[in-house]
């Protein structure tokens, strides 16, 4: 029982964590269910799932050795960090004589707890994800549609209720551990499950183009073979690709704003909590939580299919819809009974709101229904150039209006909240960000459907599976597009609520830690603190740029194997088998190059940006790099997107269809367009959001540090001098 | 005399009057000395210079019958606006009774003069660029390659000094007339120049790239004849375009910066005159311009070829560095004997240092000689999506170096002003920008020199040149790419500067016509002022995006235009003469459509951001516009530069030469590239400035002015009617 709580709030938090582990229990129950399941597969398409499998595993094993260390160390510095940052006032009065040890324990166990969750939802997730595959493509081998669409989309359900379990069970044991003590495991907990979304994002973002540009570029353009042909030798190297970037990292990236936004909503309630003395402020997004894992759970397992009628979309979608309406009245019925106040619950149908909005604005700019496509694919006649032109300008004019939409969901807020003191505006937008992600579960389960769908059409096809089985998968699988696509707004969108309410709580922090130093808030009228606003924005583009950078290196490298085993092994003529292996264990340390200075960078600026100007100064640049990476990531996103659809509406017969000079244009525009929206965009979610609360994290330091004049001059230089130098090493 | 000054400050500045005089005079001479030069040129020749010149005049009154209306109702409201905002308390004390009146002509009077100044300078100096182009190529046919050199560098000179000319004598002369209440007029002033420039960048930069892409898409890529073959219809449009994008739309807007960057330090150093009671703040500036203007006629006048050996960018850069250390040198001696002061001469130096520093790295990122370009050019071997992807790489790696640039140079301003309040950093940061605009007569001389080598080359090839003539223009062509970047470089680097220290006027202003209003500065900490943050740094995508359309729509006209004329004349077979004068008009009356929108998109939008948000969230949202703006517009820039010469390091024979396929993967990437360097790019230059400057002008307003809460509601629904209903109508 947890002292300052009512009897009815003690039932409701305790209530929620019994739904977290009612959660994890339901996906462990689907796990079963589906590995019950005895696929019957030809033993070619066996030993390409075996591949497929192997190449996964090894390829999240060398990701871990790579990182363990940074993880390691990270932990080691959290527990010691209370000798330099000594516990809360909160930590004194709850915890006494031992509140150091406990917060000392607390970071560093929740930021392991954190990074573990993450890794967890991933590597289960992917897991099982392999595991659906193959028994997708069995129940579509036996003709069974039904099971087939049953399959991939419980499948896909797992990671979605690991996602949901985790991160409801980690917020809320946290709080009944720490209570009102409970802000710096909080932070804790969010770093380590944001700093391993980005590497997952990252690593697996590379690998899955690296090994799709190669395969693509080698297979389709040079040698004119089918996509997942069985002679290409890096085709196994791209099946893997998809499940470590659109599984693993798509559900540790979901996973990291599941959690954040909870961290963050945790943290401006407990601010609530102080100011006016109530503890419904902590309760109610524990609750909202509540209610969305609940009815995930209900509304995706209705989601089967019907033998007569080949809708997957239709059976998602209703699933969907019962979640939210189930969801919308759980809230109202909080709200009305226990909150007594009308404001928390408009803010999270809010959430909801702005969810399905932007979803509605990804797929205006993505779907060849709409004119922006459409665009691009007319200007495919005047070949690539306008076709990368035209896309350039879809994504960028569709950034404008995402940012626009998040603009009036705050100027709402505004509204909603006018006249009262900013902390209730700052908890309405972290409300909205729990809205918008309460149906995880849903989400998750729809996007993980993606890969599952796309990869059991790659086996269908590699072991030669008859048209009619083989059009099943293909019809599943063109609506995993569609999901794949929604999902990533609603994660682009969300991350960017997510990174305005960290900023909240990083300004809230910093009031708490050092009373007054940010009293005039951060005033990008002062010249130094619009310098933070100038180097965070450029802080997305540097990322962008390595991160294309890198998917250009790899790819090469991906190329120059493939046309090598082409050439050697005369896999043309079919005379010898590709050796499958290679292009992944090529595309497996390619991926892992660019984890640690990407991670050091995400990890170190702050502080470095934090030493040079100050907390203002650093809130600033966390502004500049919310607001140039929410534009790039979406111009990115939904300009690789688009630029995708256009191809698919070419190849479906427009324009001269598959083969024509339009098509051949309408190639580029996608491959251009891939590292963009698989690689760079995505990473920035995490980055924006590591970053966010690395500040949050180091700012009581930060607060009492402050560098001497020629320490100052002495960080300038260096700055200066980082800059200026590399102009002079001529190539 | 003007009052409150000494003897010695009424000669300095009566004598900086007499330097913008001497300016203009001597671009007078160099007229009478270019139009002296009677060619003697064939017929053939003649002919293709009559169309380019003919055309030329058609765009700019084009253009003029479309902005007159917009141009005349603005100083109409700038006269009434006395009647909204009233005189200043510097204006009543100066002029007393007829304060009103002064201050109704002054404003209305400096914007129509700084809008006439923009256009002359951009009309006259295409039209001796023009005249130019004749003349040097008839020296070259003379194989007189001295006076080809000196020809076209004087003819690009003219340009120059009437930058420097006019933009002194406006400012000058308005602080002369106005004194302390300068700042009114100074804003219009501003206001009309950067319009104008928005208005010739618009719509020069369309013009120029859809006659470009169109001439080339057609002619090289389709029909396989070389660039400015006569028997492309295309091609007298495409060298008109190099004459109304490069030299009309170039010098405006250096013009407009040169302007600006004045109109914002007299502004911050009338508030130091207010602070300290010192008038030196105001007279450094003006001397400092002074000192330029005249270094840079005697640095120009220098500039000549000799007849032994032909490098003609030695002659260009001995010319800039005379100036340069004529410059410092008079800084130097101004500092020491006048204003007893080392901060300001600093603020200059670093400036000059700046715009060095700034030529740098833009070389380093878009030279082929360094590896960015050559990265580029390798991985045109994998076909034309890798030559994007790693394009898009280098030019966002380029923006986040020079953003980091003008961090450590305001970072080092603010050291060397470390304990002086806040108004001393401003009036320093606009030091910087007047120190970087030193030389603004040599640059723009470069820079101009660029199309003109290039159009004389064009006219030598259109009318059957002897070989070794051929050669003298393509060296002189060869430079006038590298004058070109260079200058680019300058000119987005300085109108950041520019906008920053803008930034500082508005904050300025506000304080001055509302005291305590901005007291506490513009606080992104508050969510209404974020909002601002977030739409401000939404623009400058909405702007490119509207821009890169606008080409590509356009460029499709041209395009079907010169595949009828190829059919139906039978071109290639030399059967029938093309019609030139077509493309031409299309080109004309495409560039014209955007303006209008675009004009008013900049126009409004701080206005309605202000009405919405307040004064301190239309401060934010400036910030916003020139964070945004400034990385996107470096990021387009050198991306341009980087593909072009990529493209050009293949057509000098490396990597299998021209008609590879490396080659044919390079002439994608420099067609996407043309209309982000030379469109989008420099368009979001003044459109930066608009903003900033329609927000000073406005802010009095919008500081009396505040929104009902039914009004703020209104006003947002319909901003998220905006967003939400373009996507519901389907195509």
């Amino acid at each position: 029982m947890l002292a300052e709580f009512s009897f009815f709030e003690n039932i409701a938090i305790f209530g929620v964590l019994g739904i977290a582990f009612l959660g994890l229990a339901y996906a462990f129950w689907l796990r079963r269910q589906i590995l019950a399941e005895k696929p019957q597969i030809s033993e070619r398409g066996l030993l390409v799932w075996q591949g497929i499998k192997d190449g996964a595993e090894a390829y999240l094993n060398s990701q871990w050795q790579k990182i363990r260390l940074g993880v390691g160390l990270l932990t080691v510095l959290l527990f010691l960090s209370v000798w330099i940052v000594p516990p809360s006032q909160e930590a004194l009065m709850e915890f006494g004589d031992k509140a150091r040890l406990v917060v000392a324990f607390g970071r560093a166990g929740a930021f392991l707890m954190g990074a573990t969750f993450s890794l967890l939802v991933g590597r289960l997730g992917m897991r099982m994800a392999v595991e659906g595959n193959l028994r997708v493509a069995g129940a579509a081998q036996k003709l069974d549609y039904p099971s087939a669409l049953r399959l991939a989309y419980r499948a896909g359900t797992i990671t979605g209720m690991l996602t949901d379990g985790l991160g409801l069970l980690g917020g809320t044991l946290i709080f009944i551990l720490f209570r009102k003590a409970a802000p710096d495991a909080l932070l804790g907990f969010g770093f380590g499950g944001t700093l391993l979304a980005l590497f997952m994002r990252v690593g697996g973002g590379i690998y899955t183009k690296a090994a799709d540009v190669g395969a693509d570029l080698v297979g389709k353009v040079e040698k004119g073979i089918p996509e997942d042909d069985p002679r290409n030798p890096a085709v196994v190297a791209d099946l893997v690709g998809d499940n470590v970037g659109d599984c693993a990292g798509m559900a540790a990236d979901i996973f990291e704003s599941y959690e954040v936004t909870i961290v963050s909503a945790l943290i401006l309630g407990l601010a609530l909590w102080h100011l006016t003395g109530e503890v419904k402020w902590i309760v109610f997004p524990l609750l909202v939580r509540g209610i969305g894992v609940f009815s995930s759970i209900l509304g995706t397992y209705f989601v089967r299919g019907e033998k007569d009628k080949q809708n997957p979309m239709g059976a998602i979608n209703r699933g969907f819809y019962t979640s939210a309406l189930i969801s919308i009245f759980g809230f109202g019925a909080v709200a009305w009974g226990y909150m007594g106040e009308w404001r928390a619950f408009a803010s999270t149908v809010l959430g909801i709101l702005l969810a399905i909005l932007i979803g509605r604005l990804t797929e205006y700019f993505t779907d060849y229904r709409y004119s922006p496509v459409l665009s691009i694919a007319r200007s495919t006649k005047t070949g690539s150039a306008t076709t990368i032109l035209s896309g350039l300008a879809v994504g960028m004019s569709s950034t404008v209006w995402a940012i626009f939409l998040i603009a009036a969901i705050v100027g709402v807020t505004l509204l909603i909240y006018s006249g009262q003191p900013v902390a209730f505006v700052l908890y309405g937008v972290a409300m909205t960000g729990i809205g918008m992600l309460t149906l995880t579960g849903n989400n998750v389960a729809m996007d993980s459907y993606g890969p599952i769908a796309d990869n059991a059409g790659g086996i269908g096809e590699m072991a030669s599976f008859p048209q009619n089985a083989q059009r099943i998968l293909a019809k599943l699988d063109a609506v995993g597009n569609t999901t794949k696509a929604i999902t990533k707004g609603v994660a682009i969108g969300s991350a960017v609520i997510a990174a305005i309410s960290l900023f909240g709580s990083y300004i809230t922090d910093v009031e708490k830690v050092a009373p007054g130093v940010l009293a005039s808030g951060i005033r990008i009228s002062e010249p130094k603190v619009f310098v933070g606003l100038l180097i965070g924005g450029a802080l997305p583009f540097l990322f962008s740029s390595l991160l294309i950078n890198a998917v250009s290196r790899s790819a090469q490298t991906i190329i120059e194997e493939v046309r090598r085993q082409f050439k050697e092994l005369k896999l043309l003529e079919g005379k010898n088998k590709p050796d499958y292996a290679r292009p992944v264990a090529l595309s497996t340390a390619a991926a892992q190059k660019e984890l640690l200075s990407l991670g050091v960078i995400a990890v170190l600026s702050p502080v470095l940006v934090g030493l040079l100007l100050g907390v203002e100064g650093l809130g600033a640049f966390l502004a500049g790099v919310i607001l140039s990476g929410q534009l790039l990531a979406v111009f990115m996103a939904n300009g690789g997107g688009a630029w995708d659809n256009a191809k698919k509406y070419i190849e479906e017969g427009h324009l001269n269809g598959k083969g024509s000079e339009e098509h051949k244009a309408a190639v580029v525009g996608d491959t251009v367009g891939d590292p963009l929206k698989d690689t760079a965009g995505p990473a920035l979610n995490p980055m924006i959001k590591v970053i966010n609360l690395v500040s949050v994290i180091a700012a009581p330091v930060l607060v009492q540090t402050s560098l001497s004049l020629p320490a100052l001059i002495f960080a300038e230089l260096v700055l200066l001098g980082a800059v200026i130098l590399p102009f002079w090493k001529r190539s």
